[in-house]
């Protein structure tokens, strides 16, 4: 406790400072500590013996959390709109198990009912009426949307139309909120009409009977069963034999099915409603920030608490994160985590950039929003994943304990890599805009492309390097991305050379095209963190916390050099003599940032409650608390302090003639 | 199950030769099977519902199956010596909740206790008439074992010992077995007579009853709560107040109090007994292999059944396999987990020439033996744990269900990290040794290094280089390995010359350290996947497995070149220009184990009782074995199908005012 006091007190980063700048301004961090305080505060929210629930206990408590929230929490407190609602998610923890209604569900109604269907079902849905879900995910078909096999053929003599699920691999697989709450959801379906498929429609169908819940008639519906984390969560599965929905509950605004079942092509283009889902991909990627930096808080301040092997008679033994390689994997990871925070600020900013013009029906910004958008959601939350398990490995023993909050926290970030878009999936449509890009400004001399990729006119490694400078680094990136494009490119060409149809051509350079993706985005991440430490917000911070943040600029933008120095150095953007150098400039930034370190997790600002951690305590007193967490452990609290097992098993065991 | 059928059908490898030679003959595995089908045929090892159990649950069916198998199974498939258990408790699964009584308790006392100590103990043991653990760590440290606090202070006048936790951070803490069962301990600490401190030994403590179970007086004991795996281990905290114990209870093989608490030396040297750390370090390696192939097992069968996206139009999705980043990921893998079993076999056999030397007292082979088993558990059980996440990741959601059976197998992995020795303390181990060797080159012209650090000597490039010749792979390795040994040695000496100390200069250092010594590590694996594959029992093989094999050495070899290509080209072993060839060997390499893939995994020879996995089922059924594991779902079975959470939150949503 000494230990971490003395730290903070000889840290000269101006805590306060950064902490609103990272919430955007005083006032966004008084409503944040409200909220929080009101959660902490409420009995409701108690998570004392969070992680000795059960699987069932875990989802019964978060069941009555959420509709705590919604009827009390929420309107004492006047919360609207997604962002303080997924503020409060976070607070009160785990994951919220009605989330779909107002995440999927809602928006959903919004963006693709008519005028009418809206009148209709959005008062039921706002008022908690009916709780809605969103079943696409199907057992056979994730990623690929267009393989869905579930149908709704019309029937112009009912006017219905029938759904079905004509498969075992058609059953609907992982949907939130519908193994046990929905009575309704959004269904993906292939709308077939006068014998014609007409390929994906949504349609809301009645899950569950609004008198007693029970399933309606046709349709077999069930939660999925446990899963490596999510355990807050129904994700449910849902089968349908020949269901019966009337003909305007297939969502209307863009296509229409008329009563003799015409088809109505769309009119207006359903690109509109694409920013949905750029807006959840760049909330992916704040996302990952917070569980990121929640994660580094932990390991952070358990380094500087924790002390390992006696180096020096006489002297104490020595706290881990004076250990140069725990240094490098934390403060590294430190850098990572603001790398993340700069990007998803900036694809949120370019989202509302998109947006704006697309209500003038300009499309200008949307490749590039698409792209720089799956990449950095793919890149985010990879490097969240795996960031949080490193800080969980770089605390040994007592980090696999579910006490230290690692592991909650690890469960519960890695599926982003996969929902929302596969992440390989999604790195292949970046390198597709690259290569796209790259093509036009070979055949057009004339064409200027979008600022992130003008590497690809131009890219020069500069003269008298100076690894440094922010500038060279970002020539020597734009070196190397540049080169990985070429290399995709060309291995694509190859391909169709060599006579190979299209798919073959583009699936013979995956891992090139993949690698060029990932290149692009940390160019953009790097990019990012350079631009936007140079903003007025920055220049008016501390001269201290300026310095800080340069010095985590440095380390996020030369580490990702030297990990990857093969491909720098194969794009002759730097020369392997070159790399003892830039170890030694990430070395010394590393040395910077260190008596910064605690002051720099603080400013992170997460109260011990949403930790949930005995290591990330701010008080820094981990062994008391780890002593008083093991008092509530169910496992000790028989007769006499005997296990059953005993009785049954041991016993017998011992008393066994062998 | 057609596309998995066709697959095994088209496949040219030897099936069956191969699982003979993973398993070192027909007759090995022959017994394997034998074992197999007496745990399958016997109800009370049913893994029907596991994936659903509880904490509690898993804990006492674990309990339940370990008692079975001690009391019945065993004596009747007569299960005699560490191999055959752990076969044993691979197959049944899980954790075995009394393993550290044979695998640390008995050991302990076999190697460190007096014949006198030896004949009273055993005998209690081997019958079970008492269940032992092996409780060392404490909460406050975890590898540095000379920092333990707990004390042991001789009283000559009762002539017994005071076994005392002075501290919080003294406590006890993780040793399995320990929580719930064990009714001894082995207790390292801290060895007190006559004022003076002796430093760790080992003490006998009982800690429960043997009528009734309770804690001996003095003790606090129980169980640390829930982990992120290891449900089925009760690792346990034990705090002691002055606890009194026999003066013949310190283990007094090589060190001994008298009566009147003279403390005598060791005479004879306990490096006999480090042999069983070796041992448990290489059986850590090819657990590590066991582990990563049922994963790969798990994700090659989905991979081949699964189909995502029709690439063309009237054909049938593409099988997951046949995308070129998946084949990447994956088959990589594969030869990553060939590379593993071959240098644990490397591993095991030189311990045992290792052992047969040090019993005529030859202590040469340790140092090497020594610094290769900890390199090689390091990065092992490292290679193993990310790579059984990456199959997860690469299957997608459903890889994300525990039925997949992936979540067990990396939480049963990953603590190998950490235990028996952190791998990051284990590599700068490692790196000790190879600093060590460096310096007796470099002082002794005459000296000549061990074979496996000979590149020290030297190192060339080869002239008219051939990426796929096993030798030129060598020399590459070896010039990088030497360039990684020299920056860190040259790393330290800086540090010296500017005036550091030992342990600050040694620091410093630590990042270049602990590359050097996975460099070294990696080299010492693909050395061993050459030099086995050039053996006689491989050359006996089929011409096409071993081409396969061939394959493989090339991939694991070639692919660690490509990806830390930076270190290859600084170390002037290959050029920038180079890299395209190598990717593309990779590439072919790959192509030609893609038909392979199946019955390379086949030959793993898991039985679907040992994957429990509905992903990696043997016949391919995949759709149906997820379809049929949900029906076991305890949470859908509530009347009506309505879950408790409708009636006692829910419904009260529903029907709010709001």
């Amino acid at each position: 406790m000494e230990t971490i006091a003395a730290e903070r007190k000889a840290s000269k980063l101006a805590t306060k400072e950064l902490t609103y700048f990272l919430y955007g301004g005083e006032e966004m961090v008084l409503r944040k500590r409200e909220i929080e305080n009101a959660v902490i505060s409420d009995p409701t929210y108690d998570i004392t013996k969070y992680h000795y629930l059960t699987r069932e206990e875990l989802f019964e408590q978060a069941v009555k959390k959420s509709v705590h929230s919604i009827t009390k929490l929420m309107p004492e407190l006047d919360i609207l709109g997604v962002f303080e609602r997924h503020s409060l998610t976070s607070v009160i923890g785990g994951e919220n198990p009605l989330s779909l209604h107002t995440d999927m569900f809602m928006p959903t109604i919004t963006g693709q009912g008519s005028d009418e269907q809206q009148e209709k079902w959005l008062p039921l849905a706002t008022n908690y009426k009916i709780i809605g879900c969103y079943a696409q995910t199907e057992m056979g078909h994730g990623t690929y949307v267009r393989g869905l096999e579930t149908t709704a053929t019309y029937d112009p003599v009912k006017q219905e139309f029938d759904i079905h699920s004509p498969t075992l691999t058609s059953i609907k697989w992982w949907p939130g909120t519908l193994g046990v709450n929905a009575t309704h959801a959004i269904v993906p379906a292939r709308l077939i009409t006068k014998g014609e498929d007409k390929g994906i429609h949504n349609f809301i169908v009645q899950l569950r009977s609004l008198d007693n819940h029970t399933a309606m008639k046709g349709i077999t519906i069930g939660d999925i069963g446990p899963k490596f984390g999510y355990a807050e969560m129904d994700n449910g599965f849902l089968k349908f034999e020949h269901v019966r929905i009337p003909r305007d509950n297939l969502l209307m605004r863009f296509s229409q099915v008329l009563p003799d079942g015409t088809y109505v092509r769309p009119k207006t283009s359903s690109k509109l409603s694409y920013g949905t889902m750029v807006l959840i991909r760049a909330g992916l990627s704040k996302f990952s920030f917070e569980m990121l930096s929640r994660a580094l808080t932990i390991a952070i301040r358990y380094s500087i608490v924790r002390r390992q092997t006696q180096n020096r008679p006489g002297e104490a033994e020595t706290q881990l994160l004076d250990y140069v390689n725990q240094q490098h994997t934390l403060i590294t990871l430190l850098a990572t985590v603001f790398g993340i925070y700069f990007v998803s600020q900036d694809t949120i900013q370019l989202y509302v950039k998109t947006q704006s013009q697309l209500n003038e029906e300009n499309m200008e910004l949307l490749p590039e929003l698409h792209a720089s958008s799956s990449g950095v959601k793919a890149i985010s939350t990879n490097l969240a994943s795996q960031g949080i398990e490193t800080c969980r490995i770089a605390c040994g023993g007592h980090g696999y304990s579910l006490s230290s909050g690692f592991p909650f926290l690890y469960q519960s970030t890695t599926p982003s890599m996969t929902y929302e878009g596969d992440n390989n999936v999604l790195l292949l449509q970046t390198a597709r805009y690259l290569i796209k890009i790259r093509k036009e400004v070979q055949e057009d001399p004339s064409y200027s492309p979008p600022d992130n990729v003008n590497y690809l006119t131009e890219a020069v490694r500069p003269r008298n390097i100076n690894f440094r400078s922010p500038q060279h680094q970002l020539a020597l990136y734009q070196c190397m991305v540049r080169a990985c494009v070429d290399r995709a490119a060309t291995k694509v060409s190859q391909g169709e050379k060599i006579g190979l149809d299209y798919f073959d051509a583009w699936n013979a350079a995956a891992v090139e095209l993949i690698q060029c993706a990932e290149a692009h985005t940390h160019y953009v991440m790097v990019k990012s963190f350079i631009e936007n430490i140079d903003k007025e917000e920055v220049r008016n911070m501390s001269p201290y916390n300026q310095f800080i943040l340069k010095c985590l600029s440095d380390i996020f933008s030369l580490n990702y050099i030297l990990n990857k120095s093969g491909l720098f150095i194969e794009a002759g953007a730097i020369y392997g003599r070159e790399l003892n150098e830039i170890r030694e400039v990430i070395q010394s930034q590393i040395l910077e940032v260190r008596p910064a370190a605690v002051s720099l997790v603080d400013a992170f600002d997460y109260p011990d409650f949403v930790l949930r951690s005995v290591l990330g305590r701010k008080d820094g007193d981990v062994y008391t608390a780890m002593w008083e967490w093991v008092q509530h452990n169910p496992r000790n609290k028989h007769k006499n302090g005997v296990h059953p097992v005993y009785k049954k098993y041991t016993r017998k065991l011992l008393r066994a003639k062998m």
